[in-house]
């Protein structure tokens, strides 16, 4: 068994501190409480850890391949994934009218992270068509969703997402796809996408592009860009102009092919508009931010991994005697305490990224369903405040721990056949696609904090406080500590709050080259205050005697984070603050 | 041209920071002086640029591959080695009587980095030679000396050092392979040795293999492992019974074939005892020791061609409109706040780390040579304490610099073509060999801090100071801000000392908890110290007139490392002082 869920900590997590309660409680999901989570995710366990986690390395050591046009996905995909389908796994979270299960966003989070834990790269597939079938449910005529959305949950059909051309990247604002009006309502396109994730395959049997391109005579910018959708085989079973011309030689993910697509090369490619003209950007964002917030779990993923395999190593290699004599001769690495230090480092990430982006999913759930309007802005605000933090610190903090992995490993963690290696390598994309940290950095600063004068920060701040507040009444030494470690979190945050509200109509420079290090601060405080309430229910839970194994140990890795990682806010305030002067000084010429 | 070295910030270091003017003055360097520096190194620049540099890619997608026994370097290495030894590269440290150029530690390194930057596989061999020398040099007879050192020297030969056995890894008291005395004097050699680097090629006539092994009888542990001299071909020309059985598959670096070697597998391989029975550790670890600090300039090394290569490409890349509207269009990405913030931490902790590293290398070159013996110890004290924050600190941040440089180039960066990521892959080896990081924090916690009661460190802390005393005096606000934040750094670690020296032998735990921590407190600290005096002597040359770009570029990178770097020695401190419980408290079923 290489790859064992970690279904405990994940209803934990559910129960504790997202309120699964609460969410069985919305109009939809009345059967969706703790016992379905838990017969859910064991389920959902058992098939990644058993079908799809023995996969993960043979992808690496065996990509996708193309030739003459086709490509061929690693041995073994195909059959797992049609076994996913099979099993619904694709429709978790969708509506049931369209074939899915129906259930809240909460559930599928935890369930996503299992399979991108078991392989990323086959992870991608369902990922890229669930950003499919959400952007034909927001903007898709309904002969345009029964048409794609059944056969996509189904599995007989995939969906991707065709943003990126060479000159296009993080500006979509230069995409020049074309886009040319046909007498009988459709169009047809022309241009070259390029990264197009599972952009072609041997998995299933269509596999339906959703494409921006601009409309002859559309304005310029990205006001100007509409969506398409394009699939490889029109519903009369003709092949489309969308043709497959090479795929990437990547760093790492190799078994999910990196497409370059050519639309149009032989007359045009057969697409139909969704939604309205020139607003397709508007919805291709819907799809991006459910792909953002899947990504982010993507590290948690990949993270929950790379230590997995640690700990193995490290209980299993003997290596020199223990610093504090306690065994004569050499012992398991384990018991030497850097090693302790970097595998709690691991897993401390792991618990603060996981808790957070589950507690963001519940308040999508109530954010999308909940009877009260009030209620669903509030937890919308707080949501799309908590998704660049759930991308940009998950992935950035993966690519920390999966090189903490390979680092416990030693020697052998630079060997490929050790499997460490990889996650390093797979855990590069994470930061970069959907957006870099950069982007996501940008989002956290002008959507989600400039636009509201601050005001979801500062309620974030305040709900931060009431768990200090509680932490410090009580009677253990690690609570307390714990409240002053958030208080000092806390206080940074409204520090750069301010900062950022103060500076960012007249010194635009001096905020943005903090702020990636913002996003850092906020995702770790954020974090930070989810293992601090998950610290309190865990003392308490212990006290009345529940699974003190568990309890013991989420308070031990509770505070690991406290004491080791909470307590970074502080200095990356200071650069913000203080720092931003020194990040624009030096004349471009110097370089 | 893909590489050009940093000549003028190398001399600037030499001469204003390192004392090469006080080097010059030095028993037998009399010749060494800045003006010997300046001609050598832009000599050496232009050898690595034109010839190493361009090999560098190549060599990691067409690795050195092996068959029946034998390794073939990738293609063009064998002729590049050969100019670089004809001209005399290999010598370049080593003693005039065997052929080499007997110049100043603090020159070779400088050249050591940019043999790195060219091709760090390529610099392996070399490297591996410069430590068996050294180690011939320290406990060879006059016989070994002779046979083995000038051929080294020549390039004719190559060296390795034989460590590393499947079970005796960082623990080197494992060592197994034994050693058979024979009547003539010689010994027998027989065991398996892994991870052996350059330990099979076909770029020299012959390998001088390094061998730890144990004489039959020997105590128990390291006090029982003797070191001795195994050439692949004998004096005479015979093949002897050491062979290559395979190479690794690695996640980097190679081109520079890690091999497994089987001694005695056909009777015995031929090993001659090099000084006394017993030492041999000590005498390795004369080589191990001038590899270390020769990692750590890896390190430097491939953070200034990661750096480069990022700079081009932000330069070159025209995506999205400037925060700050300053143009009106999409502009280079390197006019980005952000893009800038990743570019700068780049340059910042390469100027950085390389500032201490030939500090540290002049250090050693008085250690060695002066004239009195109480500046002798006092230097070799200093050197000793910087060799674990050279190797560690500056590998540790060649890995987030190589990570930088391909956030850089952005969803580009993870195709392999772009070249960015081969830094990342080849970066990961740095923080293991020749002692992972926590190696290193192990050595300073106990050779370098403890055992002298912290006086090295506290007479660190007293120079760090008197840069303090200097710079607050100083009229700019850079200076001050300076002096400010290099203060809470000292302060930082000698807090960390205290901790240390009062909890090392009665909660060795915690202290090593924390060791890795302190080691990159220390050498941040160390680091910034040194740029802190960089950004005063900058000042007065620009207030003087004299090269105003440089200079302006160098206060600036200065206060950046003040603003952005130096100021994580507080958190540091903080998770060292007051978390090293949360390190161990997680019991070890529940991991």
């Amino acid at each position: 068994m290489t790859y064992r869920a970690p279904v405990k900590d994940m209803l934990f997590v559910m129960k504790e501190l997202a309120g699964i309660d609460a969410v069985a409680q919305l109009p939809g999901f009345e059967d969706a409480g703790l016992d379905t989570a838990a017969a859910v995710l064991e389920e959902c366990a058992r098939f990644n850890e058993d079908v799809v986690a023995p996969l993960n390395r043979e992808g690496d050591v065996r990509p996708s391949s193309f030739a003459d046009g086709q490509v061929h996905a690693t041995p073994g995909f195909k059959q797992a994934f049609h076994q996913f389908a099979e099993a619904g796994w694709q429709g978790l979270q969708h509506p049931v009218e369209f074939g899915g299960q129906g259930l809240p966003k909460l559930i599928g989070a935890a369930c996503g992270e299992m399979v991108n834990s078991a392989s990323i790269s086959f992870a991608l597939c369902p990922l890229l068509s669930d950003g499919a079938i959400e952007a034909l449910l927001t903007a898709g005529s309904h002969e345009q969703q029964a048409a794609y959305i059944p056969n996509m949950i189904a599995g007989r059909w995939t969906g991707t997402m065709c943003l990126t051309e060479p000159q296009a990247g993080s500006d979509l604002s230069l995409v020049r796809t074309r886009a040319e009006p046909q007498a009988d309502g459709s169009h047809k396109l022309f241009g070259t996408k390029i990264f197009i994730t599972w952009g072609e395959h041997d998995m299933a049997e269509n596999i339906v592009h959703l494409v921006l391109a601009r409309v002859a005579g559309a304005p310029e910018g990205v006001k100007g860009i509409s969506l398409f959708v394009c699939p490889k085989f029109l519903p009369d079973g003709t092949r489309n102009d969308v043709h497959c011309v090479s795929i990437e030689h990547k760093l790492g993910i190799k078994a999910s092919p990196t497409a370059v697509l050519q639309f149009g090369d032989h007359g045009g490619a057969v697409g139909h508009l969704v939604g309205q003209e020139n607003r397709g950007l508007e919805y291709m964002f819907i799809m991006m931010n459910a792909a953002r917030f899947g990504v982010g779990v993507q590290g948690i993923a990949l993270a929950e991994r790379a230590y997995q395999l640690a700990v193995r190593y490290a209980r299993d290699r003997v290596q020199s005697r223990p610093v504090d004599g306690s065994t004569p001769g050499a012992s398991a690495i384990i018991r030497h305490p850097d090693v302790r230090r970097m595998l709690m480092t691991m897993r401390a990430h792991t618990e603060g990224c996981r808790a957070m982006a589950l507690v963001a999913a519940a308040a999508y759930d109530a954010a999308h369903t909940h009877p009260d309007e009030a209620v669903r802005k509030q937890n919308q605000a707080f949501y799309e405040f908590l998704v660049p933090l759930v991308k940009g610190l998950s992935t950035e903090m993966s690519l920390d721990v999966a090189s903490l992995g390979v680092q416990v490993h030693g020697g052998m963690g630079f060997i490929e056949e050790t499997g460490a290696a990889q996650y390093l390598r797979d855990a590069k994309i994470l930061t970069i696609y959907e957006g870099t940290t950069a982007i996501q950095a940008n989002d956290l600063v002008g959507r989600k904090t400039a636009r509201d004068g601050g005001a979801t920060a500062r309620a974030i701040a305040a709900r931060i406080e009431a768990t200090e507040t509680e932490l410090a009444a009580r009677a253990s030494d690690a609570s307390r500590t714990m409240a002053r470690r958030l208080g000092a979190a806390r206080q940074a945050l409204l520090d750069v709050v301010d900062f950022v509200l103060a500076n960012v109509r007249t010194d635009a420079n001096a905020v943005f080259a903090g702020s990636v290090p913002y996003l850092m601060l906020a995702g770790t405080a954020v974090a930070g205050w989810q293992m601090a309430r998950a610290l309190a229910v865990a003392e308490d839970r212990l006290a009345a005697g529940e699974d003190p194994e568990f309890m013991r140990a989420k308070i031990a890795t509770a505070r690991f984070y406290g004491d080791h990682i909470l307590n970074r806010c502080t200095g990356l305030r200071d650069s913000i603050v203080e720092g931003a002067g020194a990040v624009t000084a030096l004349e471009l010429e110097a370089f």
